[in-house]
């Protein structure tokens, strides 16, 4: 079988633990495997270098920023390749460039354009372990580019793909995704499978352990993803294709977002092409529109809810006010989005009405509703939060 | 003019000390000259990331301690050239490799074989200041190399050399190379000049300033060498060759060598070959023969002498062990060797008796003695050595 394991910061954030890594790394490789091993910086570095460039500018030359925190993932890579060199298993260093990785010119958040296996191929082919600097590559015309935040885990999907691995374990220190944050719900229990698309209506479920961008592209590469805790020997929860799932659960997972914002326009005129001006403008200030519930008013007027990231609000209120389109504009950070994802929905019908029964069981007033093919998102009151996510937990059995 | 800067790890030890580069960089840019800058690693990181490896490997594997060291100048250099482009000087960074730094494959002691200007060249030509991290390149295999303690001062050299500039300017934390080592003789007066033969001999002197393979470097490719100090704007010492120096001076300095044991073999059969055989002993274990002296002894036997460094007297006693090529053998590591270096001695004689005469009137026996075209070695008790650098220091008149 041909592994790809990645390794974060915190798994290696001290010379002890990148030992327990190439421990691990060669119990992997002795029970019979090829072994890939993709590194973060070890944890604080890149904030450290970050702090750095800081305190010569607020905004340094993106080409050299990626010349400098491409630095601390060649450490790691460099001393996990003599700690298992050390312990009998042959392995060989490389950056993200030796690797092949060939980027886009975006420096600070650059695109995979391709993957040239040559050099991983030659290694493992030795027998040899290749240990990669992730979160880097290398451009067209030869420099070092950085592929932006969580960028190791998309080096270790892309060479998982390229190389066609049988798996891609990203080792973190969490055991997996759960069924809901089990800081709200103590019952919340570990999933063991999980589809892409769960996985990534769960984001903010997975958010320490995986990002969009890379369950998106394991999606794509049709990667088989697991999440594991590098501190034990616990099984994690594997992210694959929703045909690879035998038996699909109904729900897979309740989930909070704590950072909604919601806006109110009353009395929106009701003509064509009105909508579509308002989200123009959003638009083009970035500003990332979530729900959009539309409502029959009355004199030819309509009600138009949208909500908002709360970090965003204020731009989108200056955005607002150069529009005259409705009656009344209400801003409100005091709501709440409460989530249920399941593949299951697509083939049973009821699952809105238990959601629905439950809140109003619990007293809950629902604010606003979207419903997508695997999903339900209900916005509340921010008060209710935690109550509504336990109380759906309990009504959809996630706890047993 | 095109000048070429390194700047050492001291010089560029916290972000205040790069902050402080970059104004003396720009304003060199700002009176009209084109600008190469060659960074070390920033104080302290080169013995961390060391200790880093040690920790897992007595001897860790040395192409990943390459791409481990190689990581320390990477960050200056980003640094700086952030630190440059804030204060509007235009500035690009560079790894060794991107510098065009072509190495043999002895990793972790590379020999830079070749050069290619085009990359510092086309920079240059923008009106661009390029910044290189130093100590680096890169070999015919893509792999990064290192070239060994000192080898910032190697890149600078090589790089002076290739790209056929002006002057080279070594940034450390001292003003340049002295008469004699100030701590012993307070009177010791900061050399205007010196040719690159003498500079050689003085290693010692500048030992904190510059490695004997950088002066070599220097020599070959007639590169104009400046030491100066990066804390103030003095003047630092020019290292040139001889026929730019004019009035050459009879004495240049004293040293002190703290770091010789002397072994005498007495009673040496005196049969051709006999000392051959001694020191080719001797050379297998690498052990650094200094002076050798041999005696016309009595009965067809012969006394031998010389010195190796006090840190491998104790593998010379073990190399003697199994030669029985003398009656006895005798260790003394209470000798100290004071030389005296002059480019003048070459057109004056009297030099030597001197020297001789000096030491005598103070009462000190001269152990060993041994001359070349430039210099007088004396080894004399260690108890008189700084005695006898005051004293000749003095009759030299290098007080003056």
């Amino acid at each position: 079988m041909l592994v790809v394991q990645k390794y974060g910061g915190t798994s290696v954030g001290t010379l002890d633990r990148i030992d327990a890594v190439a421990k691990r790394v060669a119990k992997t490789k002795e029970a019979g495997h090829d072994v890939i091993v993709v590194v973060s910086a070890m944890s604080g570095e890149t904030n450290k270098l970050i702090d750095y460039a800081k305190h010569f500018s607020k905004s340094p030359k993106q080409r050299e920023m990626d010349m400098l925190l491409s630095s601390g993932e060649r450490v790691t890579s460099s001393l996990l390749a003599i700690a298992l060199s050390e312990i009998g298993s042959l392995a060989v260093a490389l950056s993200g460039g030796q690797a092949g990785i060939k980027t886009d010119n975006s420096h600070t958040k650059a695109r995979i354009e391709s993957i040239d296996r040559t050099c991983i191929e030659k290694i493992i082919k030795k027998g040899s372990i290749a240990v990669i600097a992730g979160f880097q590559g290398i451009t067209e015309l030869g420099e070092v580019s950085t592929l932006g935040r969580g960028g190791s885990d998309l080096s270790a999907v892309a060479i998982a793909g390229a190389l066609e691995a049988d798996l891609c374990e990203i080792y973190t220190d969490v055991d997996g995704i759960y069924t809901t944050d089990p800081r709200i719900e103590p019952k919340a229990k570990k999933l063991e499978k999980i589809s892409y698309d769960e996985m990534l209506e769960l984001a903010s479920l997975g958010a320490n352990v995986l990002q969009t961008r890379s369950v998106e592209m394991a999606k794509k590469l049709n990667v088989n993803l697991v999440t594991r805790n590098s501190f034990n020997d616990n099984e994690g929860t594997l992210i694959t294709k929703e045909e690879n799932i035998m038996e699909q659960p109904l729900v897979s997972g309740v989930v909070l977002d704590k950072n909604q914002a919601r806006i109110t326009l009353r009395g929106v005129i009701d003509k064509p092409g009105i909508a579509a001006e308002i989200f123009r403008k959003l638009s083009k200030t970035d500003i990332n529109v979530d729900m959009i519930i539309q409502n029959v008013g009355q004199d030819g007027t309509t009600n138009l809810g949208f909500t908002v990231p709360q970090n965003e609000l204020e731009i989108a209120r200056n955005a607002m006010k150069s529009l005259n389109a409705s009656k009344s504009v209400e801003y409100d950070s005091d709501i709440i989005k409460v989530s249920i994802v399941g593949v299951g929905m697509k083939s049973h019908s009821g699952v809105a009405c238990t959601a629905f029964d439950t809140l109003f069981k619990e007293g809950i007033n629902l604010e606003m509703i979207s419903t997508s093919e695997i999903k339900i998102s209900i916005v509340i009151l921010a008060k209710y939060g935690e109550l509504a996510v336990r109380a759906l937990h309990a009504a959809y059995k996630l706890d047993k």
